[in-house]
């Protein structure tokens, strides 16, 4: 296994190294992987933004080309997802259809900057004899913004990786990229990291387009969002570090937009008539979707909000008996494995809830026993700390009066990756009047459906409200995701030779444009 | 005159009243304007948030005769341009032209609106049978991202005010908005606020669609600010109010977008073959541009940056003498005259800074006289002070020894709104190397033009990095604005029923969209 970690084509080392942990044993695995120090971080840096001008004015055709070769890349890596098995604790099944998905969201990429469209390529024609003034010439585009520093996040070791969405996202734009692997996986960065290195090297590009750099502590991470050549940064992971990323991006010389993907809910609305035909499987099927890898997903079913009864008693029973029955799964740290257990003791211990079930108890290390709980509507209006995020799989039942209760119960929630209608076409009248308070919450509305599970496509948006994400007019998963690192330039009156590819006059690269406010 | 403040469909009056000032005489003008107190800032906010589920819901071509009517209301406001005449000194000329563009931009959103591009329609159909798993019904749109907080600009008393820029972007977006009228003008601002209200009623929205709130501490606006039921706020003045905004918005429980326009020098640069063609006409132009309404524009050109030679010797004395005859004009209010007298004299100051001429000295007062300096690439290089916006009619001649030193005078500058070529065709090839460098810096880069002048449009950027603006990926001028105010919902299979207008199956809206990632 290779211990290095990667600044520009090269790959290198030092004396300060740290081992993976594999959390279903808390042993260290083999191999020492050496630690970046922030000059290391500072060199990345230097390097991305010597790559950027010539990086980012590639044409379209060969930044596809290079995203596909990154997934041939990866699905030419032995050992892959066995190293990402020992390292995060996944099952291998799910560890090969992630190493799919991340492989297809680089493709989708590729696809995406063939079509065009995110030049967003707008151009006013001059009007030289316009009363009472002429117009000039005027041709937006977008361009990339400029380096990105990407952080690897831990539940998603590869798709939300060193070649996750944000790597993915921030190449396809056009910006070089300074991974910080996340210290769980080392050995699965690297693999990925050298996989993306090569590619860099096949397609001919500026060695500074991507580098990685690797290791434990916070200020490593810190120096990357400080680095004055950084101009944007993407994160999956907690609320506290999230925040203190946004916090160091703001008190920089020059602010920089961070997308931090932090803590939901994703609350999960039973209506009567859904409830009354459906209430056990529906029960069954929450289940499924809460203990889905140990509950380690953004969007992992927290709270489920119904009118109390004895359809919503028939609905608990059956998720009460389905989580008793589930088998404690391996965490993907010892961390977060001792944060969910805090978390579902911190919530066990509020007045007014009530502990409906608990998963079965396993042997072995940083196993996550599912956690059902239950409260009244009133006590959730009433005390915040029963919103809070238990990342894992834990979630609680909220008994409402009424349906202007629940109204209430959502209007006090923060903003949510996911809101989800459990609905029959009986429920349609009131579900209309809670969908205007879903989209102010949310990024996505789903009905009869489970929010694990994000589709990487062209209508998705993975985002929302703060604290889901730290900026709502973004996604994270999805073709969208690009726009998180374009930026507009308007060139008026330049004369074509100076002028970029995308917005020349006779329009070479093919782009779609919009002339005169009308598409072409 | 009227003096009350509005909030929704009422005009209030309280005991603290203020005056505005005509800044030409230092007088103050009639009428006392009440003070609004920060229960009136949370009562416009309440209403704003009550306005919201309603209004962002309105048809598109509902809100596109609505912004019509606010148009159509201030042409039918009698004495606007006088007053706003008293009130900023400007030219009646100028500000009957700004009225025009004031409701041009309205028109143009209206007719954007009816477009419908800015809703950003994205249909992923369903694939019951695709394997592995199948792929839900995924419909995204953009909607409102909720009450928006505009605060009036003093420099653009009509078209960056009440009814400006911001305002017309957020109600087209489909956000209420809650205005803080700039203290300078607050006839003009209720004039304006009255138009809006009129529209309001006649269009028979939800009174909380628009509120005006007048005050002179930056209590109010920072009220306005922290208020949870404001989303984003928009903002044109100084890099210190800007910041200050930015701040409060990012210390919220739910930190908000703030979209601050606040500082460029917007760089002219003086290629050779220009230079030796035309240096004298430039200097001529320059000062015009220079002077235009006192320099009291985001887009006045600060800094001109050339090689040192004869050349740049004819266009600097050309520039001299014209400045020399350059009439005194009135600014905007006794406190920009009295900052930008001390920018001058602090500038003047600096080693190596040559006043190379001044304005001719007027009577009266708040009169700018304008100033142009001269010093060397080097100085400019090694003193930040140097680049710093002097608002007003005050400039900077950097002379360079080469085009490696103009590369890096560029290089050291902050973001800016506009960066300027002055270019004949034999220039072309150094021009090119340059080009990266302010795509990197600038919004807008223009060639043969002075930036004073913005078109209002499609491909138009008024933006540019920190700090230019306080978001890059934004313009605060041209349809593109309304992106500021939306954020991505995406619906996954609800039924047709429960699905907004904009998304639902056989698109009763119209709107253009791009179904299974293909335009249709």
């Amino acid at each position: 296994m290779d211990g290095s970690f990667l600044i520009g084509s090269r790959a290198l080392t030092t004396d300060e190294t740290f081992r993976a942990i594999d959390p279903s044993t808390d042993e260290a695995l083999d191999t020492d992987f050496a630690v970046s120090t922030t000059d290391h971080v500072a060199e990345a840096c230097k390097l991305a933004a010597d790559a950027f001008d010539s990086y980012r004015e590639t044409d379209p055709e060969d930044r596809a080309t290079f995203l596909e070769t990154i997934a041939a890349e990866i699905e030419g890596t032995d050992g892959l997802v066995e190293r990402a098995v020992a390292e995060s604790g996944l099952p291998e099944a799910r560890l090969t259809g992630e190493r799919g998905r991340t492989c297809g969201q680089l493709r989708l990429f590729a696809k995406l900057l063939r079509q065009g469209r995110w030049a967003n390529v707008v151009v006013d024609n001059a009007m030289p004899d316009r009363q009472p003034m002429p117009r000039a010439d005027l041709r937006q585009r977008r361009i990339a913004i400029g380096p990105v520093a990407v952080f690897g996040a831990s539940n998603f070791p590869l798709a939300f990786s060193v070649a996750g969405g944000d790597t993915a996202s921030a190449l396809a734009a056009g910006c070089p990229v300074v991974c910080k692997g996340h210290p769980a996986h080392p050995g699965t960065s690297v693999l990925v990291g050298r996989a993306i290195q090569s590619a860099v090297k096949k397609c001919g590009l500026h060695e500074g387009v991507f580098s990685l750099v690797q290791g434990t502590s916070n200020d490593l991470g810190a120096a990357l969002v400080k680095d004055p050549r950084i101009k944007a940064v993407g994160f999956t992971g907690s609320r506290g570090g999230g925040l203190a990323l946004v916090e160091i991006a703001q008190k920089r010389p020059e602010p920089i937009p961070v997308y931090a993907e932090m803590s939901s809910i994703n609350p999960v609305i039973l209506f009567p008539e859904a409830l009354k035909a459906r209430g056990k499987d529906l029960g069954k099927a929450y289940v499924g979707s809460l203990t889905l890898g140990s509950g380690q997903f953004c969007t992992n079913p927290g709270v489920v909000v119904a009118l109390d009864g004895p359809d919503l008693d028939a609905f608990a029973d059956t998720a009460a008996k389905a989580l008793e029955e589930a088998q404690p799964q391996v965490m993907l740290t010892g961390g977060i494995h001792k944060n969910y257990d805090q978390g579902v003791q911190k919530l066990s211990g509020q007045s007014d809830v009530k502990t409906l079930a608990r998963g079965a108890e396993g042997t072995g290390c940083n196993r996550g026993r599912a956690a059902l709980f239950e409260t009244t509507g009133e006590a959730f209006i009433r005390n915040p700390e029963l919103a809070h995020e238990v990342f894992g799989a834990a979630s609680i039942i909220v008994r409402c009066t009424d349906f202007d209760q629940v109204a209430q119960v959502l209007e006090g929630m923060e903003g949510q990756l996911t809101a989800t209608l459990q609905i029959d076409e009986g429920d349609h009248e009131t579900a209309k009047k809670l969908v205007p308070i879903l989209e102010r919450k949310a990024g996505r509305i789903l009905a009869n459906a489970w929010p694990t599970g994000v589709e990487v496509s062209y209508a998705m948006v993975h985002g929302g409200p703060f604290p889901a994400t730290s900026d709502p007019r973004t996604t994270s998963v999805g073709t969208a995701a690009i726009e998180r690192f374009l930026r507009p330039v308007c060139y008026q009156d330049l004369p074509d030779a100076l002028l970029p590819k995308a917005v020349k006059h006779d329009n070479p690269l093919h782009l779609p444009r919009i002339v005169d406010g009308e598409s072409e």
